[in-house]
This record gives structure tokens, sequence and C-alpha cells, in this order.
């Protein structure tokens, strides 16, 4: 290697180190502040906040950066570089590129914006009163056309925004793989509706004493293989994972007394997450290549665990007994059988977050349709409670009776986060394609999960999956392993059987 | 006020903020660290310590700062600045100058040995081997008594090192309190040792449950005035409290089910700590001023909830039978005097952080007069263990029979923070004599303690010392209060009293 170019990348490195390091002190400081952090400390806190992030924002956007960029993006650099320093100025070229493209002026109204909007919406959900979100959206939206116009896309203007979660994924994949699955869901909800073999679902209801959901919890962790010695559990009001490096990737969760299912299920989900980064591979840890691809794969993994993992009949063969000792007498009379079908029970409801795994996909095609239509200038914000209450008819069979439980649902938007929806769909359809290939590998996967032998399907995730973080992006890990693009097949042929063998159909 | 001076003190009061928030991240950190993060993250989070400790010494040692202090600290400009400006001013300066004045090829030199030192200090005490620590103390000692040479002093070079952790104590007072108490303490130890009248003390030994010791450790600090709105308690191996902001002060304690004084006392001691910080004026928030004074003045706050009030028989007057209803079982028998002697109990030991309020400050005089012969050149490091020995016995009637148990027994010296160990015994001293001054305004103290109001106790604490934080220093709020220096005879006279009482010699 040129001695010039040595001694750049020696620069860049411990510069992206410091960085990632800053990075990881923001991590802990917001797992503090949702784990129990004292209130009277928090304004001070969110000082301290803006401070380490607005040094953050300065190290991307510098000219100490643009320098490294200018100086390592060239061909003859890369040819001398290693792999991961060429991923890591192209991650630091991209999150230049879209900071520096924004008149600086631009975005500081816009960050002031976001931050009240978040507010008013607070209010305006409280208030179910669209009317008092509406003028704060209609400049968020406004700002991000404006945005788009500077960053440019390929296409569709959506694309540029689906790229900034989803690096690779287009309009034209998402209008396929989303039409075909809407063809065949919706007519499978619509058949589950008219079911009359719906399950009995009341003992799900009884009470399961917090600390007996935590034992139980705690012990399928374990069981699921997530590391204690790189993690640890806490409890919070919104159950979240979050990497603060890969030896430190703490969960939360939370619990309810009258209903298990949120804390057993939001745990195993959690712990997919977590799974993820504890197995990120350990050289990349201070490149900010040590997190998820994307988002989208991210949720793939703790959909997989959820799901296809913690909704299997099969899992629940070796665990059902176990929870029965954590829940003296609630399950005593219940069946296997009857407790499978009952956590897998479907049907239409309002609120996306508490959906599911059937109907969730439509919550997010309702959402994706409306972003498109905003960024092609084909809908005004103006409109978008009647176009959403229209688009739950169409699709869910039901309508919301008040904007809190409709278009004011989701923080999103006040946060002017465009192009995230789609992620959670996505990583449904990875998951059931990963499913697909991984028991080509694993033919007796049902029976691992009877035996309660997680090991090798978690080593299967940690090879192809985890171990490469950033290093790899969302397409390249699914073709490498499935040898084909995205693809909903999977996912439709997935839900039809499993749903048909619930509400028995055949 | 002049157009530039505003301009550089406004440049100062930003920079100084900076310097504050990456402390709090700091302060965060190791918290974290403490309470139970995961331990596969200790590396990595290590480093992020390294980076951000070193970006606040390099703000506090840059050229940024030394023009600062050159600009804000002439006559013109003192007068024309805030009180708190010209406090932070002469911080920064006192820290400035202590750091640039010691090369900085030596300082790092240094660095790397204190963190050698330590690690090879617990390997030795492990060993109970002297000799092992030996080479390593004396290059520490070296260093120090060569940055002596750098930094100067006045009077006695250690009154230097004094300086550091109790700013204007000086080897002429404390070889004048420490004498006399010495005098006093030691004869009492003695009679206290020949004493017929030992209290029973078999019950405290008994099983205390956990959580029945937490449960009691929460409504004690609750009623101490201890803010959970702006703090939190947590279990740790070593209890301590720490200030983030004055609006989130965390401690911790820790349980031992078959001696409940840790906890409580513990807890109580961290308590005072923590009301101190949860009291400094908001004002002084983000200024490096939002700290205790000292060392002593600080100590003199836990020492003050912990032995004035916690060991005090009115305060268990109200708290006893509280303290029987969250043991059950345990002090069914027990009378409130015979329970009040026996967590009074006096006896000689080897370890300084088990005694004692009676013989802890000999612990400290010993190491006090060790450190000072250091670095006047009377004693050499080989010669420790044989100094201390004969010390112990003298002074206590004891004698180690390991290094273990003595001269290795401490982890301060592996760390160089010589002239601190002084700040322990001031703080018995401060706090005995601001009990005595507190008493003209509090005549009813006891009455308040039977009485379970400690609100005016705090309060008064609170307006006379803790708002000030480090705005005024240790001996200014002494005379301000007390209209005189630091006096042993209250603590004698509190002491004699006490333990008179206690081993029924009147």
């Amino acid at each position: 290697m040129s001695a010039s170019i040595e001694k750049i990348e020696k620069e860049f490195l411990e510069y992206v180190k410091k960085i990632s390091a800053y990075g990881e002190a923001l991590s802990l400081i917001y797992w503090d502040m949702r784990t129990g952090a004292p209130k009277k400390g928090i304004e001070r806190r969110s000082e301290v906040v803006g401070m380490l992030s607005s040094e953050v924002f300065k190290m991307s956007t510098s000219e100490d950066m643009a320098a490294f960029i200018a100086n390592l993006s060239s061909d003859a650099a890369r040819h001398e570089l290693s792999d991961t320093t060429n991923k890591m100025v192209e991650e630091c070229k991209k999150e230049y590129e879209r900071n520096k493209k924004i008149p600086a002026e631009e975005y500081k109204e816009f960050v002031v914006l976001q931050s009240k909007a978040e507010s008013v919406w607070e209010d305006a959900r409280e208030a179910s009163d669209f009317a008092m979100f509406q003028p704060y959206l209609e400049k968020i939206v406004a700002y991000t056309r404006k945005f788009l116009g500077y960053w440019g896309y390929e296409g569709n203007p959506y694309n540029t925004l689906l790229d900034m979660y989803e690096p690779g994924l287009t309009v034209e994949v998402l209008d396929q793989v989303f039409g075909e699955l809407r063809e065949r869901i919706v007519p499978l909800v619509k058949a589950i509706s008219k079911s009359e073999n719906k399950p009995e679902t009341s003992f799900l209801y009884k009470r399961f004493p917090k600390e007996k959901q935590k034992e139980f919890s705690l012990e399928i962790l374990k069981q699921l293989g997530y590391d204690f010695e790189a993690g640890r559990l806490d409890q919070t009001v919104h159950p979240f994972a979050t990497g603060l490096n890969v030896g430190d990737v703490r969960i939360t969760t939370r619990y309810d007394e009258h209903d298990f299912r949120g804390a057993i299920f939001g745990t195993i989900h959690e712990c997919g997450h977590a799974i993820y980064e504890q197995n990120i591979s350990k050289d990349l840890t201070g490149t900010l290549l040590d997190d998820g691809t994307s988002m989208g794969i991210h949720e793939s993994q703790s959909l997989f665990f959820e799901n296809f993992i913690g909704r299997n009949k099969s899992f629940w063969k070796k665990q059902f007994p176990v929870l029965k000792q954590h829940a003296p007498g609630q399950f005593d009379h219940v069946e296997l059988d009857d407790f499978y079908r009952a956590i897998n029970e479907s049907k239409p409801s309002l609120i996306r977050v508490e959906a599911d795994e059937l109907t969730y996909s439509l919550h997010i095609m309702i959402r994706y349709e409306i972003e498109k239509a905003l960024f092609n200038n084909e809908l005004e914000v103006k409109d978008l409670p009647g176009v959403w209450n229209k688009k739950y008819q169409e699709y869910l069979g039901i309508k919301p009776e008040n904007d809190a439980s409709g278009v004011l649902q989701d923080v999103h938007w006040s946060g002017g986060s465009f192009g995230y929806f789609p992620s959670y769909a996505l990583g449904y359809m990875y998951a059931a394609q990963l499913k697909h290939a991984m028991l080509k590998d694993l033919p007796g996967f049902d029976q691992l999960l009877e035996a309660g032998n997680i090991a090798p399907i978690k080593k299967w995730l940690n090879e192809k999956v985890h171990k490469f973080g950033k290093t790899k992006k969302p397409l390249e890990i699914l073709e490498s392993i499935t040898g084909e693009g995205l693809n909903a097949k999977y996912l439709i042929g997935y839900l039809e059987e499993k749903y048909g063998s619930v509400y028995q159909f055949k």
C-alpha cells in the first residue's frame, strides 16, 4: 500500500472510531432514559444528547470527512484498501452526501419542525383531531419533497426515501410483492372472519403474575441463545432492543398481568433483534458497520424468532409444559393444540402494533400506498384521513371511528420518517424466504424446536446473516442465501398453510 | 460589560458546558459499568471512556482554554464578570496549570503506570505480598515527587497534594487537629477495650431477607428527604453515590442477609452524599461548579447523615418500630437501648472500611503520617509495611498478621491518590463542627429526629452548605457557619460523650 494512502486510512479509521464511540455513549443515554433515569435529570440530559449528537453530525459532515472520502474513494485507493475500509468509506460517503446536499439553514429549520411536530402529534392523537396535526404534517411533507429535489432519485422519488431504510429497495419491487401479497391475503382474512372454527382464547387473559412472566421470559431467552454476558433484560413501556456494542446488546419487555402474550412474544421478538447484533463480527467494532444492515433484515430476524420459532407448534411441544410450570393453574386444562390455535388467532384490527402476523402486512401496505402517493404528488395531506379510512375498509373490512385509531396512530410521520414502514412488511417476507432456504440445510427444523435445540438454527443465521453486519447489503444477503431476489410467494405459502391449519380449512 | 469580554465570556460558558456534558456522559458510563453492564461489552466501553476522557483532557488544556483564562482573569475582566464566571475561571485555571506543568510525555507514562500499578496491587493484595507491589509503588511515589517539583508548594510539599482534595488545607492545620484528636481518642479506645459493659450484638447477625432490607432502605431514604424524582437506588458490590446532574443523583447499596447494617448505614451514608448534590443550585448546572466543594465537605454530609442522624438514639426512637415491621422476628425481644448500644459498638480493627466512627480517624492518621513522611523524604517505600504495623500497634493496639490486612488494603496509592485520605477524617470533624453550629438554630435537633421530621435539618444544610456547590471553598463554608476554622474539639466532645454513654462510663 502506498505510504500516503496507508496514513490517510489510519487517520480515517481513528476518526470513525471516535464517531462510533460517541454513538455508543448516546445509545447508553437513550437506553438509560427509557429504563429508569430520574425525570428531574432529563432536561439537562437532553442537552448532553444535543451536544454529543451535534458533535457526531459535525464530524460526519466536516471538511476532514470530505477529504477522507475524496482521498479514499478513488479507484486507485479502493484497490489498495481492505473490503471493510471500502465499505466504511461508502457508508460515510452516503451519510455525508445525504446531509450536505441540504442547505444547513433548511436542515436546522426541519429539525426544529420535527420536534414541534412530534409534540403536536401527541396532543392531536390525544384529542383524536387530525386537523390539529395537519398544518405540521403539511410542512414536514413539503420539506421532504424539497429535500427529495436536492437528493435526486432514480425511477421514482419515493425510491430515495425507501433507500434510507432498505438500501436498494424500489417502488417497482414493492408494488409487485405487495400486489401479490394483497391478492392472496385479503381473501384469506375474509375467509377467517367467516370461519366457524374460531379458537377459544379466554384462558389467555387469566392473571399471570409479573414475576412469573419474567422468570419464564428469562428461561426462554436462555433457550433461544441470547447471551446474558453480552446483554440484559429490563422493563419499559415500549419494548426495544439496543446494541451498544456487540458485547452489550440489551433488550426490554413489558408485563401485562392479564395478557402474558405481550411479554412473551415481545421478548422473543426483541431477542431476535438482539441475537442479530450480538453475533456481528467483532472485527467490525468501531467501524460504524457493526449494526444490522437494514431495517428490513433486522425485522426479519426478530420476526423469524417471534413467528417462525415462537408461534410454531413444535416449539410449544417443548415449551408449553415449561410455561405451565411458571403459570400454575392458568393452563392446567388447556391442550397444546388449543394453546397453539389461541396464540395464532387472527382478526382484523385498527391498530398496527396490535395486529397479528396475517393482517400486519395489510396495515403496512396502506401506509406504503399513502406515502408513495404523497411523494408522487398524487395526494395531499388534507385528504389523508379519508384515504386512510377507505383503505382500511377495503383491505381489512373495518373502519376507524376516529383519527386516533386511524391516521394519527403512528409517530413516524411526525418525525418525517417516510419510507420506513415498508421495512416492517419486508421483514415478514425476508423471514419466510430465509426459512424456506434454511429448510434445505436443516430439514429437521421442527424436530430441533421440539427438542429445544435452537443452536443449529441460531448458528445458521449467525453465519449467513448476522456476522456481516453492514458489510453486505440486504439484497446481497438475500440473494446469496436464496439465489433469488425478494419473492412474496414464501410468505404467502407460509401464511396460507398456517392459517389454513389454525382455522381448520383443511 | 465591554463587548469583547462579553463575547469571550459567552464562548467560555459554551466551552465549559461542553466539557461538563462530556463529563456527565462519562459519569453515566461509570454508573452503568458498576450497576450491571454486561461484561462482554466492557472492553469496548473502556475505549469509549478513553476517548471521551481524552477529549475532556484536551479541552481543559487546550490553547482555547489558555486564551479564555488569559482573557478572563485580568483584574479588569474579573471586575466585569459575574461571581460564578470568576469562580469557573479559577477552577479551570487551577486544573489547567496542574495539568500543563507536567511535561506531556511524563504524564502519559504516569497514566500507563497507574493502570498497571492498580492491577499489580490487586494481585499483590490477593497474594498478600507487598514485595510484588513495592517496585510499582516506588515508581508512583517517584513520579509524584517529581510532579511536586513542577507544581511547587508552600510550607510543606504535602500541602500541594492535600490541596487537590481539600483546597486550603495544610499540614500545619492537620498536625494540630490530628494531634489533639489522637491524644483523646487513643485513651478512649483503650478504655473501651477494657470496659466490662460491652454491648450485646448477637441479634445483629440474624437473617434479614434482602428484599426486606431494601424496603426499609427505601423507606428511610424517603424519610431523610432523598428525592426519588432526582435519583434511584441500585445494588452494587461497593456502595457509592454519583451525581450526573442535580436532577439525577443516584445511590447504590449492598445487602448482606446476615448483617443488615451494611445496607442500612451504607444507604444513609450515600444518602448524605446524594442530598448534597441534589440540592446544589440549579444555576450551576453546566458550569463545572455543580459538585461538592471538596472531598472533606462531601464526606461531612454523608457522615452527618450516617452518624449524627443514623446512629442517634432519637432517630431510632421513631425508626426502630419501623425496622421491626420490616424484619419480622429479628428484633422482637430487643429493647431500643440495647439496639442503640449494639449499632454503636466500637472495637479496634485492622480494616479501615470496616472501622466504627470512634476508631476510624486513627486509621486515617496512620495513612496521613506515612504520606507526609514519604513526600518530605523521611520515609522510603520499602519501609512502609514495618511503619504501618508499628503504628497500628501504637494507635489501635493491634497488628496486621499480613500485608493484605495491613499496608495493601487500600487502592488509593496504586492510583497515586496521595493527599486523599485526610478528607475522610476531616469529614468527621466538619460534621461535628456543623452539628454544634446547627444546635444554635435547631436546639430541638433530637426532638426533630424523634418526630421523624428531618426537613428542617435538611433545609439548614441545603441553605448553609449544599446550594453553593463549588462556589465556596471548604473553609469559607466552615467559617461562615461556625465563625471559626477547623477545630477538633467538637468531634472529641461528641465522641467522648457518646461512647461514654454507650459504654456506660458515666
